[in-house]
């Protein structure tokens, strides 16, 4: 089995390359069943599962959660339970013996032991700016201190949550086999090119 | 024109990715008449050069030493003007305007008027030693402590040269378009795929 799991800054087009991507080698993509799974786990609605999912444990939560449980406020717990959740599911998505592609979620770390690809999308703010503007609903309020805002908190709430999985920064080449700059390019060109070093490196790891 | 510039950790295979991509793209490779030009110009020896632009200026150098020339001892005044040579025989190369793949030297900070291709290569610590000791000389002295140290040495020099020129942190992503990860991967392997990327890039650009 082979897993691609793509990293990225919010605004940076990741997500949308790693759709690309697994259409391009007829891989399953798993994106939108994870909630679902972990709503239907959890018994949480979706759309609050989809929140905690971007958002993260509260801003303030202290890293050292799991041995102080009993001290969190409810809502705390409850965000932490989706996570919790969440790292199930993308484990049981693992287990099912599919090629696949996993944007985001730690995937990276919490399925180390299947020896995922693992790829880091980033973009300068220029670039995300323009294209969190591009995506953006009709009628959204689209300065660009929103929306600058809004990718430095869900980047940082990435951060904190690989932070929580593995004590480790989020980012950091080191972690990552290949980062990708997206700035001033266009993902759906990217595509077919990233197919082409997914195949290289799945037929020519020499360990 | 179109220029490709790989900075790179010792040990990680960037120069010769380098060399190989030019091949394979039919460009330039400047590298050792880089070496020949300096000596020719500032009239040092090549082997002297050589060590110059291995180890940078001394390790103690001041940041801020063009505002105090004349307080440098003459070892490091030498050193300097190597540097300010090199980065005159850079800039005459990409005058020649032909295609070309130029390795370290901080030519993704000296050509950025030419709206270089920057790659960064890097790899672990572990596949580092493994390369360095693949490629060293019969006799030479190979416990892993010693290549630990000359991979150290000789990043922290690129890093001090490049903080010289640009004031900037050497071997950030955000400072390359694609950064690749070798470990564990043979740098032949990977040349196809990044002239395919090299082709994607200089075609595919948008503004």
């Amino acid at each position: 089995m082979k897993i691609v799991t793509i990293s990225r800054e919010f605004g940076s087009g990741g997500r949308e390359l790693g759709k690309r991507l697994a259409q391009e080698l007829g891989w399953a993509y798993y994106d939108r069943e994870i909630v679902t799974a972990i709503a239907e786990n959890s018994s949480f609605a979706e759309d609050y599962v989809e929140r905690v999912m971007e958002k993260g444990v509260h801003a303030g939560y202290p890293i050292t959660v799991r041995r102080t449980l009993s001290a969190i406020p409810a809502l705390q717990q409850n965000n932490l339970r989706v996570l919790v959740e969440q790292q199930k599911v993308i484990k049981s998505l693992a287990q099912r013996g599919e090629n696949c592609v996993i944007v985001g979620r730690g995937a990276d770390v919490l399925l180390r032991e299947y020896e995922p690809l693992n790829l880091f999308v980033y973009a300068s703010l220029e670039s995300k700016l323009s294209r969190c503007r591009a995506r953006a609903q009709a009628g959204e309020d689209l300065t660009d201190r929103v929306l600058e805002r809004k990718i430095r908190q869900v980047d940082n709430s990435r951060a904190k949550y690989r932070q929580l999985l593995t004590g480790s920064p989020w980012g950091q080449k080191e972690s990552y086999h290949l980062c990708v700059n997206t700035s001033g390019h266009d993902v759906k060109g990217l595509t077919s090119w990233m197919a082409g070093y997914v195949n290289y490196w799945f037929g020519g790891t020499q360990e």
